[in-house]
This record gives C-alpha cells, structure tokens and sequence, in this order.
C-alpha cells in the first residue's frame, strides 16, 4: 500500500510523509490523536492532523525549549511545563542538576498514555517515573492562575494557538505566567514558525514585551514544523540570555543539537525577522 | 482546479504546493525547466521537478551564498559563479564595492532566458546586463580546467549532485578550483541538507579539507529545501570566516537575511552535524 499522510501547514503547503503503520488512532476529550510510523520521521505524534513530533527530529524541539531557557537561568530549581504530553521536554529538564522539582501540567492524559506507549524514547521520565516529577493531567490555563511566585523556570511547550492550546497565547496567560514566576524567573514558549506565523508572533512578542523587562526570540532548525525554521520566545524577569558567558552546565553528554555555540548564535535573527519584532 | 506540485524530496518524504498556473515548461539540452505560480511561494523555479528558488525565499540563499564568503576575503575583485542561472547570486555579488568583475558560467542558456523572462526580480542583474557581469552559458567545469590563479572567490551555485550538477562535487573539480583560485582565493558550494544528505556533506568536506587548509561549513534556513535546513561549505586558502571581526561591508540595507549576527552565528553547527563532520 502507497499510504502517505500530509499535514496541510497553511492552506496552500502540506508537507505529506510515506506511512507503514498507524498505530495509535482516537479521539481524546480534547482532539485526535494519533501515532504512526513513517519511514522519513520514523514513528510521530500526530494531533489534530498536525505533525507533533517525531523519534527522528524531537532533540532538536526538547534540547532547544529546555536546555536555553535552563541554561540562562543560573540555579533553576522549581520548574514547571505545560504540555509537552509527549515527555521528552521534562525528560531534558531533569537532567539539569540543579533542578528539584520538575512539576508537569499536560491538559490531555491520553496523549500521555499513547505517548507512554508507542514513544518510550520520548516519555522516558514519565514512565520511569523519575523522581524529581510531579505530572497533573489539568488545565495549564486553571494551574497558572493559581499558582504564585512558585518557580524559577516555566516551559510552555503548547500546540498551535487553535484547539486546546489557543488560552496559552494570550495576554492574561502571559499575566498569570508573570505572578506564578518568582521575582527572578524567566519562561519560555514554543512561539510558531517566522515564516508562516508572524502575525502571531508579532502580538504575543508585544503582549509578553509588556510585562516582562527582558524578552528575547531564538531560533531552531525543526524539519517537521513549518518551513523548518521554529520560533521561540523567553519572557525574563531578571537574566538575560545574551549575558550568559558559559553554559557548560547544559552540556550533556547525549545532546544532539545543543551546544555552547548553539546557545549563543540561536538568538542571532535574520533581518526579516527583526523587522516584524520591531 | 486544485493543483497541486509535489516535489519528492526523498523517496519518503514530499513537500506539495497549492499552484496557480504554469508559465513555462520546457525540456532543455540538460534538464526539464518549469517556472509555476504557488499561492504559498510565489512564482517558482523548477527544475527535473525540484524546487530551485522562489519569490517568496529567494533572499535567503542568494544573500548567504554570496555575502558570507564575500564578506571573509577582505578585498575581493574577481568572482566567478558558477551555475547559478537565476541570477540571484550574480544580483548579490555586484553589489559588493571591492568587486570589479563579477563572472558568471552557466551551462543551462534556458534556464538564464526563463528567469529573465519570468523572475526578473531575480535575475535583475542579468536583465540590465550589469557593468560588473560578464556571462557565460558553457560548462563550469571545462571553465575550472582552464582556469589559473585568476579568482579571489569563486560561489559554487549548482542543483543538487545529480543531472547537470553531479560533476561539481567530485576531488577533481575541487582540484582544479583550487587552481583557479588567487594564493589568497577562497570558495563556497552549496552542500544540500545536512538532514537529509549528510553521506554526500560528509564526503565532499573531506575532498574539501584534503585541499584547504580551512574548510567551513555553514547553515541557513531555507524552507522550499529539504528539512528547511540548508548547508553550504567554504574551502578556503587563507581567511578564515571565524576570525573576521566585522562584516559591516555587507551590510546592505536591503538585506532581509544576512547581518553581522546571522555571520557569526550560521558557524555554530548542532552535535549532530558536528558529529558527521568529524
């Protein structure tokens, strides 16, 4: 069988990879869901249609959206994420040795299950239960608003801004982050692709320039995500990324994409996109 | 209609563009070439089916090709494209003040008139037939057998290693533009997708280093190429990209890509293509 699945990126873009198996395909409370596997990528999430992840490119997703954020804070201890079902955000995140507790709000349980089951290589420290987890299936949104002055470090490591991730874009969220933030905190979010979302960028960049003192955009290369060029966008109470000296704290032995370089040039952006940041 | 152009960028992995209309479609002495209207690219260069440029990304090769090798050399005056049949590289290097001859060789006359017809934002230096420019339509690497000592910089801008490109990644021809270049002369190919094509970078960075002593490999994000992530390698005699200081030279105010962060930083490769370079 010549069985392709295509994710449509925008209207008039799909990006269509050659499929051997679906493994996992249903219908959760808040979308579908679904696991195959595909000779390019090997096995992916899929949600709503949209590639999520994949066993072939996910260190580049998990290393950039943990290790920057971890590595310019200089002793994170409480971190949260929200989302990042899938695991392998927290799985980075307890690497880091400073850290204590790695808490994890995923709205979607059975995104945690499935991945639990057909993604093992991603969801290592959700099923080995690691000891510096804490995972609450609930509401990223409800867990923000209540939450005060408790951590060093946020990832909102969300879907696209339609569906269940569509209140992580917005300037209330953005407020709520701010108070659960201790006063030195800084937070990061998968910010979408320059290329194909700047619009969205552009708002959230000012929503988040309005509350945060220090608000700084990088950049990675995520061949399954919109023109393979991906967003990401700290908010910073006190540290700033581009006045880190060293990272070698983040220099794990098994990282595939991040580095020391790699730290300090992701924030390099190209003129088109400093232009639309203005 | 809903028209769709997928270009198979590996056996497994497609990425397919909502068209508008065909403009072009010819088969020339070496390869079949199209120019396409794409509601997501704009108008399009195709050739043997391969997305080549369009209006909507153009920037980001043409500019990376051309200022990061014109901007290591300090006084470039002599520069040979080869390839490059858009024009967009060509459009690139005139501008640079310390040029005074820019040469460009192309074995493809079809694809030269097709640009000049169709993209004429591209290949806008060829279209007022520059005083810098002088035009060649023959084979590139006939021209490299022949030439002496005669190049600061030469841009390799060629399609992928098969067709009419597969030549110009061989021992042999690095051999002889090493000849032609200046005692001082440096070089830069593009070498396709380090995702996707890393046994041929691997290679090929051998074959390079075996003659320079520097050898540099560099990234952009280009999303019409595979993975959005693209390479480009640059033998050099003498200068060393890494420890120029300042590229303000090539700083032009049109740029929508390179700047003098974007230079320092397309150096700082990921573990993984670290890795494969060793």
């Amino acid at each position: 069988m010549n069985l392709w699945l295509t994710e449509f990126q925008t209207d008039n873009l799909g990006l269509t990879a050659r499929i051997t198996e679906t493994l996992f395909s249903g219908r959760s409370e808040f979308q579908d869901v679904a696991v195959v596997d595909s000779l390019e990528f090997g096995r992916m999430l899929v949600l709503d249609g949209v590639f999520q992840t994949s066993i072939f490119d996910e260190f580049v997703y998990h290393e950039m959206i943990a290790h920057v954020p971890l590595a310019t804070h200089p002793n994170p201890k409480t971190v949260l994420v929200i989302g990042g079902g899938d695991g392998g955000t927290i799985r980075e995140v307890v690497k880091h040795q400073s850290v204590e507790l790695a808490e994890m709000v995923e709205i979607d349980g059975m995104v945690v299950d499935v991945c639990k089951q057909f993604l093992p290589e991603i969801s290592a420290a959700l099923i080995q239960k690691h000891p510096k987890l804490s995972l609450k299936i609930g509401d990223g949104i409800q867990h923000m608003k209540e939450a005060e002055n408790k951590y060093d470090v946020i990832i909102v490591d969300c879907s696209d801004p339609i569906g269940p991730g569509e209140g992580l874009f917005t300037h209330a969220f953005y407020q709520d982050v701010h108070k659960a933030l201790k006063e030195d905190g800084l937070f990061v979010q998968q910010t979408d692709s320059p290329l194909y979302h700047h619009p969205l960028i552009k708002r959230l960049t000012k929503d988040i320039r309005s509350l945060f003192p220090i608000t700084r955009t990088y950049l990675a290369h995520i061949p399954i995500y919109p023109g393979g060029m991906h967003c990401f966008t700290i908010g910073s109470k006190q540290y700033d990324p581009l006045k880190v000296d060293a990272v070698t704290r983040s220099d794990f032995a098994d990282n595939r994409y991040f580095n020391q370089e790699i730290f300090k040039s992701c924030f390099a952006l190209p003129n088109f996109v400093k232009e639309f940041l203005k």
